[in-house]
């Protein structure tokens, strides 16, 4: 069989402090490679189709690494090369004695249509035991399902009467957070961007919903008596509110603060003086620390709440790599419903 | 006897949001009471001589609430009202069955020369068995102490090789801090703001002392390699350099921000986002929802300590109840040295 084209999404310029990725200037599809899928030397490793690439906030910070930061973040990607991030795929061929053809695997996987791995280094095999659709395990049965799962177990400990409130309660951290608390018995609160990310969190049981673009955040905290827990995807205003409507004792999970990727000056919060009066413990916390704790159950029990329908998952689809730098954007605009997800090629 | 006069220290008016309680303004000396301390009826309480009071910030928070935590607060002093803060005086005469004259009692006492308790709510008798000077209990041996012991306990799980800040070093609750941190094995980085402070930390064992006001914050911190716990009475940029300087896992204390208590606006803070990252917990706390846990060990073994000149202890004097007012304005300008004590009367 002839070589065909093997399609890559590069990383062309960073964007710049205040400025957006955009699809075409700051990355690029590019056709220029080609690979002969039957013939291509595998050198003990595996040959992997591509099939989903997750689309997150964070691969903002690869292209430009926030000022000050830069000893906890990876080196920015350099110009040229393709972006990279969690995603599944499917094994065309194997030299590799763990991995066959048509097992799926997962892991770090480059924008690429098509690629060979040497080894099992940074990337496993897939056994969906649930039987859960693979993309999934990019969202609530993967990596965001898993920073929901694990910070929620080592630093929430609910009473029964509590009321948390949760930002980005449609996306897949939040929705999985705001669904948590329900099991646990707890009063939910959760903003999300649009009326139809609304209606998802009415969906998956939160009490009390709401558009922030349309409900003033202060508010309807206030109206709903204060909070208890606060689970933060945003900092800024959002985070200043919510200490300033948070009872004596709350917990302050702090996961992400999206407002900031593309200006960290909106990030600054005025409100932090009342953590001491009110007792509140805030925790940043990044989800490669404290995963290993928790992934062994996290695997056990997530799948199968999904299966049997006890978590509910929203998935927002584009289709193509070419359309990656796309989805990237709406990610980053607010634009998606539910967890991002690329299709590159279907099984 | 004849009467005599029962000098006391009344609030007149509130000082502007950004202005300090200004002595003859603010408060005022009065010397329109008196009293018969033979004859004045006790109706079954007790008849005490005020000794010493404690001049601390957070009065300056009782004469106007910050706005916002009106809720937090106990409300504002009316005008006319003494103040009142911990004091200790010593019992003239008493018709309670468990005072008896020539106890020392310890309590929130009136700014005032004498007082008549009715009986034992909020006030208790104070057993001095470490034989420490009775100011003490206003400082290391009392409230401050016990605000960094419990704190400590309760938040900070050292490790041997670690490096704590400590802002507002030679005060009463960052000097007993930097102690318990050496006593536990750490490296003490702390700040105070003259050379006269630097001084008193370096005799308490403070490994890197400096005076924040000829030594750039950052640049220390950067030097000494960074740190791992904060301790924070400053807030504001004290508070986001500390981040910036803080390892992974660091902990922070949030225990006071006294930038802040004249102009609530420089306590705004830039670089929260940088918690995600390095994991880093914030606990914000107050001793009255904390100190009871702690209380018992505390007085067990913090005052012997004392005796045995085991712990430090650094008090700025300041004597006649008719210089409280110059007295608070001095720690509020961070004029004094060490615990900042008002002798009402000398025994």
């Amino acid at each position: 069989m002839a070589p065909i084209t093997n399609g890559r999404l590069i990383f062309k310029e960073a964007p710049g402090p205040d400025e957006y990725p955009i699809p075409g200037k700051t990355t690029a599809y590019d056709e220029s490679k080609t690979i002969d899928l039957e013939n291509v030397a595998l050198n003990g490793g595996f040959l992997v189709k591509v099939l989903v690439l997750s689309i997150d906030p964070f691969l903002r910070g690869r292209m430009s690494v926030p000022k000050g930061l830069e000893k906890l973040y990876p080196p920015a990607l350099k110009p040229g090369e393709p972006l990279q991030n969690s995603g599944i795929g499917i094994v065309l061929r194997s030299e590799h004695t763990s991995v066959k053809q048509g097992d799926h695997v997962y892991g770090r996987i480059s924008f690429e249509q098509y690629l060979i791995f040497p080894n099992l280094n940074g990337i496993e095999v897939l056994k969906n035991e649930a039987n859960i659709p693979i993309s999934n395990y990019l969202g609530v049965a993967g990596s965001p399902g898993l920073t929901a799962y694990a910070a929620w177990k080592e630093f929430i400990k609910p009473k029964g009467n509590e009321v948390v409130y949760v930002s980005t309660g449609a996306g897949p951290v939040g929705s999985t957070v705001a669904q948590l608390a329900k099991r646990d018995g707890l009063k939910v609160i959760a903003s999300a961007g649009s009326d139809e990310k609304v209606k998802f969190m009415q969906e998956i049981g939160v009490d009390v919903p709401f558009n922030y673009k349309t409900t003033d955040i202060k508010e309807i905290l206030a109206k709903e008596g204060g909070i208890d827990i606060y689970w933060d995807n945003v900092g800024g205003e959002t985070l200043d509110a919510a200490i300033d409507a948070s009872h004596p004792n709350a917990r302050i999970l702090a996961c992400g603060m999206i407002s900031g990727y593309n200006s960290p000056d909106s990030l600054a919060i005025k409100n932090i003086f009342q953590i001491i009066p009110k007792s509140i413990t805030i925790h940043g916390f990044n989800v490669p620390a404290l995963a290993p704790k928790y992934i062994a159950e996290f695997r056990k029990e997530v799948p199968g709440l999904i299966a049997h329908g006890e978590l509910k998952v929203l998935e927002h689809i584009t289709k193509g790599l070419d359309k990656a730098g796309h989805a990237l954007l709406d990610v980053l605009t607010g634009k998606n419903i539910g967890k991002s997800i690329l299709i590159v090629a279907e099984a």
